[in-house]
C-alpha cells in the first residue's frame, strides 16, 4: 500500500522526469502531466453574493436565539452539559436539555477568533480560514467509490490512498480528507488511523480528522504531530488538524461528536460545528426557518467549543439544503441551496467566524447534471465567501459515492472559478491601443507582437475541456467529458511521487497504528 | 410543415388535454408534461457582479475613444458613410476610413435610449430590454442540428419548425430566434422568409430578424406587422422585432449590415450591434485590450444607429472570448469570457445602454463540459446584468451545432438561475420557530402542520434533474442528463399546440412569402 518507487503502474517515460515534476511542486509548478494553474491560496477580493437584507439578517438571528431561549438544544453528553451549566445556561439533568439565554450565546460566540490558520506538514501549503480567504478539501465521507471502468463498488484502504495520491496531484485543492471513501477491507474501529496515515505520508497537504468520539479526535493530534517530527504536547496550541461534527438536527447534540470536538478544542484544534438542516425533512420547509435552525445548532456548538478552550478556533459550517418532496430524498446545487449558502455567509460574517460550505450535487453519474448542480454549489460557495469548502471534488450521488471522474471534473470547475477571481489587468500594456491601431480592418492578431509575446500564458488553459473541432474529437472516439476525465485521474496517479518523508517518522507513524490497533482491537473505538 | 392538428406524431392521449394545457399556457402555467416555473419576466434586484475598478472603466472608455479618433472604422457602406459625415466624422472616401472626434460619439450615445420594449404577438410575451431585466433567447445562427436519435446533421425547415416549436414550450425562454438552425433544404435568398414564418405563426413569443442587408430587414417588419394585423406603417415606431448586426473584426463595418440596422433603424425596430472580439484573433490578447476594441466598435455602430433615427432604441452587444492559442480554435463558457461579460455590463451601465450578451460552451456533445461552460456563461450573464441572453438555449460547439437537448439543459439551468433569482421571504411564518420548538430533539418534519402546508410547492422543482436513489434510476436504464433530455423534448413537442392566428392573418403571410420568393428568385437577396 505504500506509494513508493515500486508503485508497478509507473511507466518508464513518467518516471524519467520525476525529479523535474518534485522541483517544479516543491515550487508550486504542478505535474507534468496536467497543465494544472500552480498551487496558490486564494483570496476572493470582490464583494460576497448576498440574498437577505440587514433586516432579515436580524430576524433570522434573533429568531434562533429564541428557539435556544425556549427550546434550547438536547445534549447527550454530560461532560459538555457540565460546560453548558458552568456558563449558566439552564440544563434539565433528567431530559437532557439546555437552553441558553441570548446573551450568554452572543458572549460565547464573541470569544471565537475570526481567523485561523492551520499548518500543513509542508509549510508552504498552510491554509487560512477566515476573511475573504478560500480553500478547497477533497470529498469527506462516502461509502462507496466508483470509477468508469470498475463501475459503483465498496471502498478499499488501497483506492483510498490513491485517491489521496490524486488530491496531492491536483494543485487545486488546498486541502485532503482522510476518509474520501469507507476502507470497507479495514476494522471499523481502527480504520480512521489508516486514513490519517494516507493522508500524513501520501500528500502535504493540511487534512481533516474524524471527530466520532475522543479517541479518533486523539489518534489525529498525535499522528499529525508524528508526522512534523514532534509530539502531542509539542504541537498543543498549534492548529494543524481540523474536524467537523454535525449536530443531530433537529436540536441534538450527541456523545461522541461532543467528545470529539472537546478533545480537539483543548488540544487547539480546529472544530467545524455543521448542523444538517435538510428542508422539509431535519428542518422546516421554508428557507428562513431552515437558516434559523442551522443557526440556533450552529451556535450552541460554538459556544461549547468556547466554553472548552476560550478564544480557540472554531468554523460555522452551513449545510442547508432541500429534499424532493415527491421521495424525501436529498437534492443538492438547487437554488434553496444556493440561496442558503449565500444566507449563511451572511450570518458567519455577522458573527465574525470563519465558514464552511461544500460543493454538491445529486448526480448519479458524472454528467451534465453532476456538473450544473455543482456549478451552482460552486459559484454560491465562491462568491458567497465560503472559506473552507469540504467535499469540493470527487462528490456525487448526494455524497454517497466518491467518484474519480467527478475528482477531475471538480478540478476543472474550481480551477475555473479561481482563474476568474484572477484580477483584470488594466495599464497602458493591457490596453493595447498600439497593437489595436496597427492591425488593419478585418485584419488578425495572430502573428501581432502584442500577441506573441504573451501567446502561450494568456489565457486560462483547461485540463478537462475539449476544444479541438467536432470532426477531430469525434474521430479520437467522441469521448465525454466524463471519460477524458477517468484517462487524465489515471495518467496523474501514474505520475505520482510521495512528498518526502524522513524514514524515521513514517516508521513512528507505524508504530503508533500498530499501538493503537492493538488498543483498539476489543475495545469500544468510539469511547477510546 | 404546418404545425396544425393534423401533424402525425401528436397522439390521441395527448390531444385530449390540449385544451387544458392551452388554458394553462394563456394563464402562464406551462405545459402539462413538464413541471415547468411559469413564464414570467425576470428582474435581478442584486447588485451586478463587476470586475472593474472605477479608474479601469474609465481607461478602458478613454481607450476606446482614442483608437476611434486615431485609427476609425472602416465603413464599406456609402450611405453609412455619408450618415457619419453629417455628424461630423472624419471620412476619407477613398479608404472607406471613417474617424471621430470623442465628443461626437459621447453625444450620440447620449441620445439612446436606457430601455426599449418589444411587443410580443402576444401582449403577455413582450420584453423590456435595459435596467435589471433579464429576458432569455434560443440560439440563433447555427448552421448544423444535432440530437441524440440521429446525430450531427445539416438542417431543415422541418426541423427549425419543430425547433420554434419547443421554444414556444418552454416558459423560461422569452424570445425565439428565427434562425436557430439553417434551413438547408431551402433556396438561400429566401431562407429567411420562412423562419420569420415559423415564429411568426408557432410561437407567440418575440423573434429576432436577420439584418444581413435591407431586404432581409424589411421582410421581418412587414411579416411583423402582418401577424399583428397591422401594415408596416401602422407598426412603424412599435419595436416588434429585433435584429443583430456584427462588426467584422478588427474595426470593419461591412454594407449588408449597415444597411440591415438602417432599415430597422428607421421603422423604430431594435438593432443590437454586438463586435466579435475574440482575444488573440480579431482582438488583442490582453482582456482590456479586446474590450476597447470591442467599446469602439460597438460605439461606432451605436452612433450609426443614433444617426439614423435619434432616440431609437439600440443593444450593446458583448461577444468577447479567447482563443485556444495552441489551435487557434475558439473557446467559451472560460474565465475570460465571463469576466469580458461582467467589465461589458458596466460599460453598459455606463453609457446607459440595454446589454446583450450570450450562453456559450465549446462542447462536442451534451456533457458535462456543456454544462459546465455553459454555467460559467449563465452565472456571468445572470449576474452581470445582461438584459437580452442570446443563444440561452441550445447553442453546442461555439455556435455550429443547434442541439435538441442542450435546448433542454439549459432550460433547466435558466430555471435554476430564475429561481436562484426570487427573493427569500423572512416573516414570522417563515421563520417558523413555533414548528422548531414543537418538533422534538432528533424528530422530523415530514408531518408538520407547517410543512404539510406548503410541501407541493415549497421547492425548485427540476425538469431535467434526476433525483432518484442509484439503485432506482440505474434499473431504469442509468439514463444521463443527455438522454433524459432527448425523452423531454420529444415529449413537449408531442404536446405542443400552436398559439391561436385568424386565418386570415395566416393566409396574408403566406401570400407575403410567395410574393417574396418570387421576387427574390432571380435576385441578389441581400441587396433586395
Amino acid at each position: 500500500m505504500s506509494g513508493g518507487p515500486a508503485r508497478g503502474r509507473r511507466r518508464g517515460r513518467e518516471r524519467s522526469s520525476a525529479g523535474q515534476r518534485r522541483e517544479a511542486l516543491r515550487a508550486g509548478g504542478g505535474t507534468a502531466t496536467l497543465p494544472q494553474r500552480p498551487w496558490k491560496t486564494l483570496r476572493n477580493t470582490r464583494p460576497p453574493l448576498e440574498v437577505l437584507s440587514a433586516d432579515q439578517l436580524e430576524a433570522i438571528h434573533r429568531a434562533s436565539l429564541r428557539v435556544l431561549a425556549e427550546a434550547g438544544i438536547k445534549v447527550t453528553d454530560a461532560e459538555a452539559r457540565s460546560l453548558y451549566k458552568g456558563l449558566g445556561a439552564e440544563v434539565d439533568e433528567a431530559e437532557e436539555m439546555v437552553r441558553f439565554d441570548p446573551a450568554l450565546i452572543e458572549a460565547q460566540v464573541a470569544l471565537a477568533p475570526a481567523e485561523v490558520t492551520i499548518e500543513a506538514r509542508n509549510p508552504a501549503r498552510s491554509v487560512t480560514l477566515g476573511g475573504n480567504h478560500v480553500s478547497f478539501q477533497s470529498v469527506s465521507g462516502p461509502a462507496f467509490v466508483s470509477d468508469l471502468a470498475k463501475g459503483r463498488r465498496a471502498g478499499t484502504y488501497a483506492e483510498l490512498c490513491d485517491f489521496v495520491r490524486l488530491v496531492q496531484q491536483l494543485d487545486c485543492l488546498h486541502l485532503a480528507s482522510s476518509a474520501p471513501l469507507a476502507s470497507l477491507d479495514l476494522p471499523a474501529q481502527s480504520r480512521h488511523l489508516h486514513g490519517y496515515y494516507a493522508c500524513a505520508r501520501y500528500t502535504d497537504k493540511a487534512w481533516n480528522a474524524s471527530l466520532l468520539g475522543r479517541g479518533r479526535a486523539r489518534d489525529a493530534i498525535e499522528m499529525a504531530a508524528i508526522a512534523r517530527g514532534r509530539t502531542a504536547e509539542e504541537a498543543a496550541g498549534t492548529p494543524m488538524v481540523h474536524g467537523n461534527i454535525n449536530s443531530n438536527s433537529p436540536r441534538l447534540l450527541d456523545g461522541p461528536m461532543a467528545q470529539g470536538a472537546l478533545e480537539f478544542a483543548r488540544h487547539g484544534q480546529v472544530v467545524v460545528v455543521t448542523p444538517f438542516t435538510l428542508l422539509g425533512a431535519m428542518a422546516p420547509s421554508t428557507l428562513a426557518g431552515a437558516l434559523v435552525q442551522q443557526n440556533a445548532e450552529a451556535l450552541a456548538m460554538v459556544a461549547l467549543v468556547q466554553a472548552a478552550a476560550p478564544g480557540g478556533p472554531v468554523v460555522y459550517g452551513g449545510f442547508t439544503s432541500n429534499v424532493d418532496m415527491k421521495s424525501g430524498a436529498p437534492a443538492f446545487g438547487t437554488p434553496e441551496y444556493t440561496k442558503a449558502v449565500h444566507a449563511t455567509g451572511q450570518l458567519c460574517r455577522r458573527y465574525g467566524l470563519p465558514y464552511r460550505s461544500s460543493n454538491t450535487n445529486a448526480s448519479n453519474c458524472v454528467d451534465a447534471q453532476a456538473a450544473y448542480e455543482s456549478a451552482m454549489s460552486l459559484w454560491g460557495v465562491v462568491m458567497g465567501h465560503v472559506n473552507l469548502v469540504n467535499h469540493a471534488a470527487g462528490w456525487l450521488e448526494g455524497g454517497l459515492v466518491c467518484s474519480f471522474e467527478k475528482l477531475i471534473l471538480d478540478a476543472e470547475m474550481i480551477q475555473l472559478m479561481s482563474a476568474y477571481l484572477d484580477p483584470l489587468p488594466v495599464d497602458p500594456d493591457s490596453l493595447a491601443v498600439e497593437a489595436i491601431v496597427e492591425t488593419p480592418p478585418a485584419g488578425h492578431y495572430f502573428g501581432s507582437a502584442h500577441t506573441l509575446a504573451r501567446y502561450e500564458t494568456a489565457f486560462y488553459e483547461p485540463i478537462l475541456s475539449d476544444w479541438r473541432n467536432f470532426e477531430t474529437w469525434n474521430e479520437d472516439g467522441a469521448k465525454t467529458a466524463a471519460e477524458r476525465a477517468h484517462a487524465i485521474w489515471q495518467q496523474l496517479l501514474a505520475a505520482y511521487e510521495p512528498p518526502p518523508m524522513d524514514p524515521a517518522i513514517d516508521e513512528a507513524l507505524k508504530a503508533y497504528i500498530a499501538k493503537r490497533e492493538e488498543e483498539l482491537q476489543s475495545a469500544d473505538a468510539i469511547e477510546r
